[in-house]
């Protein structure tokens, strides 16, 4: 456990002195796109971590599920995620918990760089991707087949 | 554990549907001013909580410490938090670290609401606050000694 304090100056540009700009995952085929993932508090004595997740626009994360919650809060942008069977509009400080095995999906629609706090337990299962079924299962519905072609309706 | 998806919209100001602006501390003898608290995530399956507070300007949180760790993010305002020995000036997005069992209290020094995310682990020990001994040794520093009059140095 830390015994020191820790203080990261935030620098412009949504990124903060001693925080790396990190690949999304290391899958290469896990399906995203234009998305950075930086950890921003992370301690042995903290049950969670905060990280920050910036898509350039057009860009998303990956399709997929875990038995772990996400919280999230819209820090930067707007744009459109998908959970489960829903797909919703965002903006700056909105606050979405997605719950356990719900497909879900972050996209920057809005044409400019849309980014989030996401707060996981350390203690976590890997994400689960969507088989080419499971997809096609989700784009019969007309809002998630939109939202997946990148323009969503709502 | 939530099976259903969670949104709550950012309102201007702070506050968040559904998310209730509730009293600091109940014991009015902490020793805090002008400060509340919203809880932001919370689910039974995440293992820390994020919280918001807000002091309005001159307000300050109580003067504490605790085993547990606080992992911090600046989101409203410029203030002062003294950390252990240290005091620092802080702005939007700085992330702070706070150690177990340091003493730490958060300052709306700058004239204008100072706001922070605070993100704790759900199993948590109560704070203590400090004797009127432990107080006068802070207050052999210097720095510590103005920012405990609200006229921090830095």
């Amino acid at each position: 456990m830390s015994d020191t304090m820790v203080i990261r100056r935030a620098r412009d540009g949504f990124r903060w002195d001693g925080v790396e700009r990190l690949t999304y995952k290391a899958e290469a085929d896990a399906g995203f796109k234009a998305i950075t993932r930086q950890v921003l508090l992370k301690d042995a004595g903290l049950a969670c971590e905060l990280r920050y997740f910036e898509m350039a626009a057009g860009g998303y994360s990956s399709l997929e599920r875990h038995a772990h919650v996400h919280g999230v809060m819209i820090l930067h942008g707007r744009g459109h995620a998908m959970i489960g069977t829903e797909v919703r509009a965002l903006g700056p400080r909105d606050l979405i918990t997605i719950p356990p095995l719900t497909w879900h999906q972050f996209r920057a629609t809005s044409g400019e760089a849309f980014g989030f706090l996401c707060m996981v337990n350390c203690a976590r299962d890997r994400p689960q991707l969507p088989s080419a079924a499971e997809v096609a299962a989700l784009r019969a519905t007309p809002a998630i087949a939109a939202f997946l072609d990148g323009t969503p309706l709502v």
